[in-house]
């Protein structure tokens, strides 16, 4: 068996069944292992950032590993931003980059790059096999370092004599690792404080911790001490909705987190990092808590948090309690597009168990508070801050969840043309997904940004932060991918367009004029 | 003044008049200081692809570098790709990325990325600036750097504080440096190649030695010692039409470009570097010259052809002679598309100087016997493989020509998709750019090389080589992005399209289904 055979054989044989695939020329003997030998499910994207951040959306609600297969290293580049979001979201990928034939490697040809430099910027392990027979023995340990606790970016870079040569050797299934045991000290610790002060303590979820496991063990630990529960700001996957917590995500502004954060005497980090600005500031800290603020960590992010807060509620003795209510769901909001009414409309009419892929930038900063009544969900975010990840996220989620769960995509138009590229594989692979495209047609965001600089933007600035000349065509583009679409000015258009996409087996683009 | 403010008089200073930018948070400070100081001309693209990709196109045309405004590591991994294909183009750009502020890189705040490491794989020079007061002279160095002859990648990244901070020192302008002179040995050595062996010389031309002056050189070399001239495949820019050689250049393909070489006895480099495959290939060697064929550099790619090809001149005494006639210019082709009947169309209809962009792959290996008669022109091809190059370069040229030249962009659907966002910006900019669209539905380089693998492709690799399903619609694409379109199905129609687009200063795309 040649060496792409083995390569094949070793991702099936850990459950790595789903392949985001870029192909090129140094790939072919790859791509017909993948053809010849049963069980890979391959996904299309026409830009390679669409198939590193399906990978990304994919792992998120699958909760495992998928594959992907790049071409050199201009390719990898191509997919780095959202290998950035995804290493970021701690998403574990098995990113598999197709390269020169080892021996033609020194003649420099043009697509030759330095790709391992390329890809240990984005990568917890890197590893190029240089041998067949190495081959499978080198793709299981990239899934074991992609299922590293919760997972992470793992890159095997595959020359092309590599695989066609002959002599794999299929690698052995790989189990996830174990993650490292949280601190029995870093448990007491927590719960001394919690006890002394906790009415002054703020339990700051991450990662896992954001999940639904989690939230009800530090729901009882908030109950048993009055601490205040919250979530990272860059908290990749939240479980939302009824019966889920109420949760709050720290504010994205330096002032508003500064607010949040400053009656707090302590942190407790479960899965999460100190808070800390997106950016600097003149003459403001880097840090979002209060200098004397005490920072406590239960758990890391490669730690268990669930173990750690089961720790936590055995050592207060924290007792059952049921989880919050929300209230009643709302009913769908009328009249002209607000952030407030798309987000009531969002969480009147949302299927039960769907998914949101939220990229809405500025527009979204208020959506939670009007959310929390919707059905339970899981409400996806941008971990790495490198726009371009919601389109591609929620086609990687709705493949993840074997289009059996409606995924919502609120996207921002700006964001949004870095990955368009993604609506084609939403139409090919006939996934459930609804776009909702906030056409505000400007860089909102950096608009704000710019305002705070202290200036007002001229012309030549507005020509960087402006999208309205041309206005961009939603519809159009989305029909030119395939994918049927429609324009809402109001917020009864909205929900009515909502309502049809929400029962069709298809993608659906709403774009709508904010 | 501030860090900015310095390093945008030290542009203005050196003539880097043109900006090409997708700016975020950290740059505002640069965006401000490019919005106050009059005199430079900025152009948004809506990913980074597109920035980097007009920058490359840009420099081709104007023979002078841009510089680009990118934002962080993730959005230099955006532009990336072209970056690469601008290396190995040898274009000159100031490509400048801002970054997280100094003091506040240690918090690793979620954008923060390797930002060095991943410049350091497309650039010739790279330096990070840590303070107000250096800026200026950095930016200079920067300059500098992009003007090594013929030109190169210097990325020069900008921590948020080094802008903002007072301090700002504006650097000297910068001239060209000299390129280091041909050895004199080195055209002696070619001289006698020549004199005893001309008519089995292949002198091979790529970089500046495939422009106007060059080539009259060379012709005047080859007509006295009978040599043959051929450009490298991956010249980026050769001086094509009427007055100039009607040059071919080595076949993409590995048996193809194997048979055109296998005759000479000797190759005379001149710019251009070994011939080589693209890729390696099973029992196929690396090289595509002949085991027994010679070598000869007359001039390195960082040198001056024409320095070197008059001196190759004056050695051999070689007489002043008349450049070939090309023969009639040809009427435009009619009936169904093939690739020599939209070749032979181009050449017919294209107006006088125009730019031809040429991203058509595998469609347009043959252009070059049908247009050697169109009037002059300047054709530019993908020089690094990475595809995606062909709408952005299009887009950058338009704006180097100062709008003053007809664009046609020869493209490819599957590539297109990698940078399709590039129309949008021709929108804007009101840029003469006609875009054919060779809509093939599929990646059609790649089932040529899956055959070559000696398999059939079944469902599942067809999954990954087919763009037909759904198909892509160009027109409403295009529409979305405020680009005027039409579907041609035959070349009169397109001829008809080509001729109306040629009159007007505005973008049109072209949907030439194939």
């Amino acid at each position: 068996m040649n060496g792409a055979y083995s390569l094949v054989k070793t991702l099936l044989a850990s459950g790595v069944d789903t392949c985001f695939a870029n192909p090129g020329t140094s790939e072919m003997h790859f791509v017909a292992a993948l053809d010849q030998i049963p069980g890979m499910k391959c996904v299309l994207g026409l830009q390679e950032n669409i198939v590193t951040g399906m990978a990304d959306g994919y792992f998120r609600i699958a909760r495992k590993p998928a594959c992907t297969l790049l071409h050199c290293g201009p390719g990898l580049a191509n997919g780095m931003a959202n290998l950035h979001n995804a290493r970021r979201a701690r998403s574990g990928i098995v990113n598999i980059v197709g390269d020169q034939a080892t021996y033609h490697r020194p003649f420099d040809a043009p697509l030759t790059a330095d790709t391992e430099g390329m890809a240990h910027t984005v990568s917890q392990w890197v590893r190029t096999s240089t041998r067949s027979a190495d081959l499978g023995r080198d793709a299981a340990e990239a899934i074991r370092a992609a299922r590293v606790f919760p997972g992470q970016v793992s890159t095997l870079i595959l020359p092309a004599d590599v695989s066609w040569n002959e002599g794999g050797v299929v690698g052995e299934p790989v189990d996830a690792p174990v993650p490292p045991p949280v601190d029995a000290n870093a448990i007491d610790k927590a719960a001394r404080t919690l006890r002394s002060h906790g009415v002054d303590t703020l339990i700051l979820l991450a990662g896992p911790a954001a999940l639904s496991e989690a939230q009800v063990l530090a729901w009882r630990v908030g109950q048993a001490t009055g601490a205040t529960i919250m979530a990272d700001y860059v908290t990749s996957h939240l479980a939302r909705g009824r019966g889920r917590l109420q949760l709050e995500r720290v504010p994205y502004g330096m002032e508003q987190a500064t607010t949040a954060l400053a009656r707090f005497k302590h942190i407790i980090l479960v899965n999460s990092r100190p808070p800390v600005g997106f950016f600097g500031y003149p003459g403001l800290p880097s840090t979002q808590y209060a200098p004397d603020t005490q920072l406590h960590v239960l758990s890391r992010p490669d730690q268990d948090p669930v173990e750690a807060l089961q720790g936590l509620v055995q050592v207060l003795n924290a007792p059952h309690v049921s989880m919050p209510d929300p209230g009643p769901r709302p009913d769908p909001a009328v009249g002209a597009p607000s952030p407030e009414g798309l987000a009531q409309t969002v969480a009147a009419l949302m299927p039960d168990n769907s998914i949101v892929s939220d990229e809405s930038i500025s527009y979204g900063r208020g959506f939670y508070s009007f959310t929390h009544a919707a059905p339970a969900n899981d409400w996806l975010h941008l971990a790495g801050g490198a726009i371009g990840d919601g389109l591609p996220v929620a086609t990687g989620a709705a493949i993840g969840a074997q289009k059996q769960r409606r995924v919502i995509s609120l996207q921002a138009d700006g964001s949004a043309m870095y990955s368009l590229q993604s609506l084609w594989t939403q139409a090919r692979e006939q996934l459930p997904v609804t776009t909702i495209i906030l056409n505000n047609s400007k860089y909102n965001i950096l608009i704000g940004e710019y305002k705070s600089v202290g200036a007002v933007p001229g012309d030549t600035a507005m020509s960087m932060l402006d999208l309205g000349n041309p206005s961009l065509n939603w519809v159009s583009l989305a029909n030119g991918m395939g994918v049927e679409a429609a324009r809402a000015t109001t917020l009864e258009e909205c929900a009515d367009l909502m309502k049809a996409s929400f029962g069709r087996q298809a993608p659906f683009v709403i774009e709508l004029m904010v």
